[in-house]
């Protein structure tokens, strides 16, 4: 008989079905035995008598394959129930289980959760963490392709860092040494100048070894890069209708869940103000918000999304016009007075984009690197697509595990990753 | 004004237009001059007087804006054509180009493309490559959205590898070593204990020293992984399903091209037939093609799907039950003649997928490593994953730049992959 998933099994009394899954609770009483069974579509009860059961030895997690009549229970969710006639375990789980997937994981450190991953994936509340970045990562890309985007695959083994050799990771390429890439930026840059509007979502590195709730040695960035921008405004404006496409589509399937971790919905990001980065200093001064005159602090982060979700009514802003020289050598100036055409957006208290405009001509980056005492040379390869017909662009990143945490209220990125990398973990 | 894509400009008489792109073709008549301009959703022809341009100094692949005039011209393509009003150049390229974006590259090598990677995907030809690409991906993931699956992401950095150690390559991961994922072979199996129906589409990496035309030592992995399967054949019925949706969302997207390239639209796999190994080596031998006893050669995939394209009218087969001891310590035995419940999927004369069922059961994987000399401790922290429920499960791995260029009918990966990495290439 073919299998059926638990959410397909119709109401019609009788029927007989085959159903797979995890037993996600068990209750043995004299007179019954309650199986909940769980699957990647839903759960259903299975009502056996002791007698039926008692040989198989079930306990929880353990994998069961069954046999069942459908029986209308108005009761149940789904308004049915299922009657056991035959069973088979497919597989034991362990006797002893730090936690079960009925288990509320508030109370089971990250560490033990990560131990046993598979275990924790299938509790409700961290299945649906990955359930919405499936979402994300499908809703990124799926406005892209409507906005003409085309989906590229580039390198994560490069010669040189995009940056300027900091914070990188050494591969051992056979006779000589390639590092992990810590940005597709480049790549994306000469992927404009063939195809003019490209993203990729991919892994990116950095050898951070400081370990905060925001860091991680390994992340998925979801980027993308469009042609015939000649300021960071459409970037911010594209990223607006973006996040508010998305989070549309994220309320719509996860709402009640964001809801009740977060404390709200996901807002309408059109909404989002955008402020000058000095403008930004000035605010937080007045707030008495402790932040730096060249960058932004985590308290600075945070405040600034109070102070838009008081102004605005929504805890996102955009801060563009960073100092140059707080920015990587390809920023754009934003007029002559030492800002750049650069960006961060940030979202209940945390920057989870930073973009901009990128100079365009090869005299620009040569002129930039050598400003910063950067050795022209090691981005021949680079530059050289400079001249190939580049038109004034710009693009963005999103961190995928960041963003994730925002929109779902997590303390920590970590969280939000299947398999967190940073100075201290590389397993599981 | 904004900005108009190409394709959207209509054909009303008399309307005024911003369009941005490259110079695709230029004619300087002494009377009018020719521009062709092309963006990321098609070309248009400009016609302009010599006076309004010479000064503009135009050439092949500059980038530009034109302000212009949509005047109807029945013989254009799209039934119109822009009399030019004003234009200003937003970058150059260089004097002296290899090619251009109107050339035929057949002519040019393949390492001179890939020098100049944005003016190649320029070029009708291999910008097709890519968008065939995209579309490929897009079509893999959406399919598996419909049967349940969700996407993963896992990390690339591991303290071991899955096959046991060769052809790793190793990183400087702070203090230690950490070495580049082979495959997401053990997260994903992972992922089916927690989500039961998983996919990724990642990279992965082989120390490959040789360099042929079918390896790379970075390629993108179409992986997936599914519970409740006992045998090969529901992966292979699985993949008859996905490759058939997508081949017919590939015929309707670039059919016309994919026949000009490869000699025929692309098949229906639900045809494909399914032939035990052994009758493979027989069928090998009778047709006179070498082969291995215990693999299958190049010589004798291209055999293989000549002899399905004579027999069955389709180019591909599925070859199930290869030799346990040729398959990963993880393989499900198919019988009890030494078999492995694995298949590969032969494509136009290349294995384009590996999957199969899965050993599930933590005693049978430390019996397998054992028989294999392999050290079950270096293996524990997968292991225990097995003891959390893990059900009967098996899967696939496409390649996609494999997939890509069996699709399109190129004779080399690398011409499917926007930056090849092997022994010898590093950059761009």
């Amino acid at each position: 008989m073919e299998r059926t998933f638990i959410e397909e099994i119709t109401t019609s009394p009788g029927q007989e079905v085959r159903v797979c899954g995890w037993i996600h609770r068990l209750r043995m009483l004299k007179t019954a035995a309650f199986i909940v069974l769980t699957d990647c579509s839903g759960s259903v009860q299975i009502v056996a008598t002791p007698a039926q059961v008692t040989s198989l030895g079930l306990k929880l997690e353990d994998v069961l394959e069954v046999t069942a009549l459908v029986r209308a229970e108005p009761r149940a969710s789904g308004g049915r129930e299922l009657q056991f006639v035959s069973g088979r375990v497919l597989s034991r789980s362990a006797n002893l289980l730090p936690f079960t997937s009925a288990s509320n994981l508030a109370s089971v450190p990250t560490e033990v959760q990560l131990a046993h991953r598979p275990l924790s994936l299938r509790t409700e509340s961290v299945g649906e963490v990955f359930r919405v970045q499936a979402a994300i990562l499908e809703g990124f890309r799926a406005f892209l392709r409507s906005e003409r985007f085309t989906e590229i695959v580039t390198s994560k083994l490069v010669a040189t860092g995009t940056e300027g050799g900091s914070n990188l990771f050494e591969v051992k390429y056979f006779e000589r040494a390639a590092y992990l890439a810590q940005s597709p930026q480049f790549y994306k840059e000469h992927g404009v100048a063939g195809l003019e509007r490209v993203f990729e979502t991919g892994h990116v590195y950095r050898a951070e070894p400081h370990a905060t709730s925001r860091h991680l040695t390994e992340y998925c960035s979801l980027d993308l890069e469009l042609g015939f921008v000649e300021s960071a405004e459409p970037v911010m404006e594209l990223e607006r209708r973006l996040l508010t496409t998305l989070f549309q589509t994220l309320n719509q399937r996860f709402g009640d869940s964001i809801r009740k971790r977060s404390g709200a919905f996901l807002p309408e990001l059109t909404r989002a103000p955008i402020w000058e980065f000095p403008e930004c200093v000035e605010r937080l001064r007045r707030a008495g918000i402790a932040s730096p005159e060249s960058d932004l602090s985590p308290e600075g982060e945070r405040g600034l999304c109070t102070l838009a979700e008081q102004e605005r009514g929504v805890p996102a802003v955009f801060v563009v016009g960073f100092p140059l020289a707080a920015r990587p050598f390809y920023a754009h100036p934003r007029g002559t007075s030492g800002a750049a055409q650069s960006f961060d957006l940030l979202f209940r208290g945390l920057e989870i984009t930073t973009g901009g405009q990128r100079l365009h001509t090869r005299e620009a980056l040569e002129s930039s690197l050598r400003s910063r005492g950067m050795a022209v040379e090691a981005f021949e390869s680079h530059l050289r697509m400079f001249e190939l017909g580049m038109p004034p662009h710009g693009g963005l990143a999103i961190g995928l595990e960041r963003l994730t945490a925002q929109v779902l209220g997590l303390a920590n990125v970590r969280e939000a990753t299947l398999y967190p990398r940073d100075r201290v973990h590389l397993e599981p």
